[in-house]
C-alpha cells in the first residue's frame, strides 16, 4: 500500500512470499489426465490401417478385440490415477516449488501411457521378446508414474504442506497404502511370462481390489454432521 | 491442531476423513467431454487420404457429406449429454467413492464416442452387415454412457449424495426422464434396419425432443425471488 | 429438510428449481477452444508427408510458409473468439437451457475450425475453384460461430440472464460491435476472389482493428475505485 | 437496479466498465499447456512408421532413443512454463485487454512448441543444416514464449495489475530473473553447432538450474504466520 521506498509495509516481500492454494495445480493435473484419457481412445481404437481396404467390419472386429481389453484396462488404471490424486489431494493445504516438480514428472509418465497402452496392444500379437518389452515399457510408466506420487505425497507430508486436521496416523497408514499399490503393479507385471493377456486381466483385478474402501478414500454419503453442524436426522435415503 | 499423540483432536481422522465437494469432478468430466469433442471434428472432419491427389475439392465435398452430418449428429449427442451433466450435477453436494467410479466408466463412454462415429461415418456406404455393425457399435457406446449416468444418479439419490433441499418428488420425475432417454436411443439405433441416414436423423430428432423443458432442467430467466429476495419487479427484458 | 410428505418446505421443487451460474459453462468453453487451438497447431504446422524422404528441411519450409501464415491468422482469429467471449460472459449471472443450447452450437463451429484452416492451407496452392471453396467453408465456420454467439448474447440480453447493474446503453453499444464483427469476416471473405493471400492478410488486419478499446472491453488498469472502495490515489505504476 | 432511463445508477456503465479477475484467464492457459504437453508426448512417442513392419521392438526402441529424450527435455521445457506463469500469476490479481492479447500470443508458441520438438527428434539423424535448422525453429519457439511471458509481466507491473501488497523492490528482482532466461536458453541453442545431443542436454541443464529457490518462487512449506495469525508453533514435520 506504500511507495517503493516504504517497502516494510509491503505484505509479499523476497522474505515472504505469497503462497499458493492447490486450485489450479489440481485443474492443470486434470486436465493432462483427461486429454491423457481421450486420446488414449482415439490412438488405441483406431483400426490398423494395414489390410482396411480388403477385410469386413466383422473380421476386423476380431482382430482388433486385444485393442478393446488395452483400453479397457489402460482407462482403469487412468481412472485409478485421477481417484487417487482426487482424494489425497484434498488433504494438501498449499503447494510449494518442489510438489509442483514432483507433480509434473508424475504427469511426464502418465502423459506417456496412451502411447505405452498402444504399443502394447500392438505387440501382444508379436513374439514373445516383443511381448515383454512393450510390457515392460507400460508397466514402467505406471511405476514411474506411482513413483513420483508417492514422493509428492511424502513430501507434502513431511513439509507441512497437509492440512494440519489430518490425523498423522491416518497420513501415515494412507501413505502405506499408496505404498503397497506400484508393487502389486509389478506382481501383475511378472504375469506377462506366463500370459500377456492374463497380465492384463491381472492389473483389472488390482483396480478392482483397490476400490474396496481403505485408509485416504472419501466417506460414505449420508448428511453428516460435520458439514451442517447438525444430526443428520431424518435425511435419509430417499428412492 | 495437536502433535500426533493428541489424536482425538484431529478433525480428520480414520473414521472421519474429509468429504469432497463437486467442483474437481466436474471439471475434469468437461475436460473429458470437451476433449472428445475435439477431437471428434478432427477425426471425423478429416478427408479419406485414399484419392486424395486425383480428385478436386468439389468431388470429395460431395463424398464427404456424411462425415459432416455424423459430425453434427455426434456433436448433438455428446452436447446434450454434458448439458444433462451439467444440468444434474448442481444438485449434488459431495460425491464418494462410487458415485466417482460410476463417473469414470461414464467417461470411458464418451471418450470412445469419437472413435465409433468415425467407424459409423465410414460404414455408411458399406454393406448392410457393416452398417447394422458400426450403428450397433455406435449405439452401444451412446447406450453405455447413459447406463452409467442413471446409474450415478439413482446411486446419488439413495446415498444421501444430493442437496437436502432437493424435493424427492422433483429427483424421482427426474429420474424417470433420465431412464427413458436410452430407450428412445435404442428406437432410433433400430430404424438402422430400415435406413442409416434416416436412423442418424432420427437421432437428432431424439435431442431436439429433450430440449423440450421437463423436470431437471435449467429454470427460465428473468431476475428470480429466490435469488435476490426481492420481487423481480421492474427487471424485464430489456432489448 | 423433511421428508417426501412435507414438499413445500423444500426449496427446489418442480416449479422453482436451482439455478446455476456460469462457472462451468466457461470452464467447459474454455477447453473446447484450448483443445481446437492446440490441435489447430498440430494439425497445420504437420508438415506434408509427401516427398518428405527426398528433400530437406529447407527446400520443406519454403514449401510450407502458407500452413504457418494459416496458423497464425486462424490462431488469432480463435484468440479473438476467446477473448471476447471472456470479455461477455463477465457481464452473464446465470444461465438458461437455451443460452447453453446456443453456447453449444457456437463451440461446434469453433471445434471445426482447425479442419477448415487446415482445408485452406491445403488449397492454398490449388485450383481457383479450390482455393474459393475452402475459403468459404473456413468463413463459413468463423460466420457460424459469430452468428450463434450473438444469438446468445441477445438471448442473455433479453432473457434477464445479465447482470442487472449493467446499463442498457452498454449492453447495447456492445450488441452493436458483436454485429458488426461478422459483416467484416464477409468482407475479408470477399478478397479471396482477388487473392487467396490477401484475404487472410484481410482477416489478420480485421483481428488487430478489434483490439482498439471499445465497448465490452476490459476497463484499463490501475486500482480503480469500484474495487478498493477508495481512490487509487498512491497506486500509480511502478516499473 | 433502474430500467434504461436511469442510467447513472447503473454500476457498469461505458465509462466504468467491470473488470475481471485472472480465474478464467489462467485455466484458459493452463487447458492450452495441458493440451500441448499430451499431444507432444502422442506425437514424440509414435514410432516412425517406415519399416515397422520388417523389424522388431528392440531394434527399433533403440532407433527411437532421440525421441524419448526430447520428450524429456521438452516436457521439462514446457513443465517450467507452467510453473513459472503458475507462479507468476498469482500476483496478478486483475487483466486487461492487452495483457490478454500477450498471453494469447504466449500460448501460440508454447503450442507450436510440439511440433517443434518433433521436426527437432525427427532430424537429430539428418545433415548438420537439417540439424541446426530445426534446432533453431525449436528455441524460436521457446524464445517467442519468454518473450511475450516477459512482455506480459512488464505490462501487469507497469500498468497496476499487480497485487499492490506486492514490494516493488520484489517485482523487480522476478522480472530480471525473468529476463536471464532467455539469453540462457539462446546459449543452450549455441551448443547445436558442437553437438545436437549435448544441446538438448543444455536445455535439461538450464530448467534444473531455476530449480534453486528465487525471487518470484513459491515460500518453502510449514504452517506459516500470515495464514492461520497464529506463530507456526508446534506443527512441524510429521512423517
Amino acid at each position: 500500500m506504500a511507495q517503493a521506498g516504504g517497502g516494510p509495509r509491503h505484505r509479499f516481500r523476497r522474505d515472504s512470499e505469497m503462497s499458493r492454494d492447490t486450485v489450479r495445480v489440481e485443474a492443470f493435473s486434470d486436465a493432462v489426465i483427461a486429454v491423457a484419457l481421450t486420446l488414449m481412445a482415439v490412438e488405441l481404437l483406431q483400426f490398423n490401417p494395414s489390410g482396411a481396404a480388403d477385410t469386413d467390419l466383422v473380421s476386423r472386429l476380431q482382430q482388433e478385440w486385444r485393442a478393446f481389453l488395452a483400453y479397457i484396462i489402460t482407462f482403469a488404471i487412468v481412472g485409478q490415477i485421477w481417484l487417487t490424486h482426487h482424494n489425497s489431494w484434498r488433504y494438501v493445504v498449499r503447494v510449494d516449488q518442489m510438489l509442483l516438480v514432483l507433480n509434473l514428472i508424475m504427469l511426464m509418465f502418465v502423459a506417456a501411457i496412451p502411447f505405452t497402452a498402444n504399443q502394447l496392444s500392438d505387440h501382444l500379437r508379436g513374439s514373445d521378446v516383443d511381448q515383454q518389452l512393450s510390457a515392460a515399457i507400460y508397466v514402467g510408466a505406471v511405476l514411474g508414474e506411482a513413483l513420483f506420487f508417492n514422493l509428492g505425497w511424502w513430501w507434502a507430508r513431511s513439509h507441512g504442506l497437509l492440512n494440519p486436521d489430518l490425523d498423522p496416523r491416518l497420513a501415515a497408514s494412507v501413505s502405506r497404502r499408496y505404498l503397497v499399490r506400484p508393487l502389486l503393479y509389478l506382481l501383475a507385471f511378472a504375469i506377462v511370462f506366463v500370459n500377456p493377456i492374463l497380465s492384463l486381466l491381472a492389473y483389472l483385478l488390482l483396480v478392482a481390489i483397490y476400490l474396496v474402501r481403505g485408509p485416504g478414500d472419501l466417506p460414505p454419503g449420508g448428511y453428516e454432521k460435520s458439514e451442517r453442524g447438525e444430526p443428520s436426522g431424518d435425511h435419509g435415503p430417499e428412492n
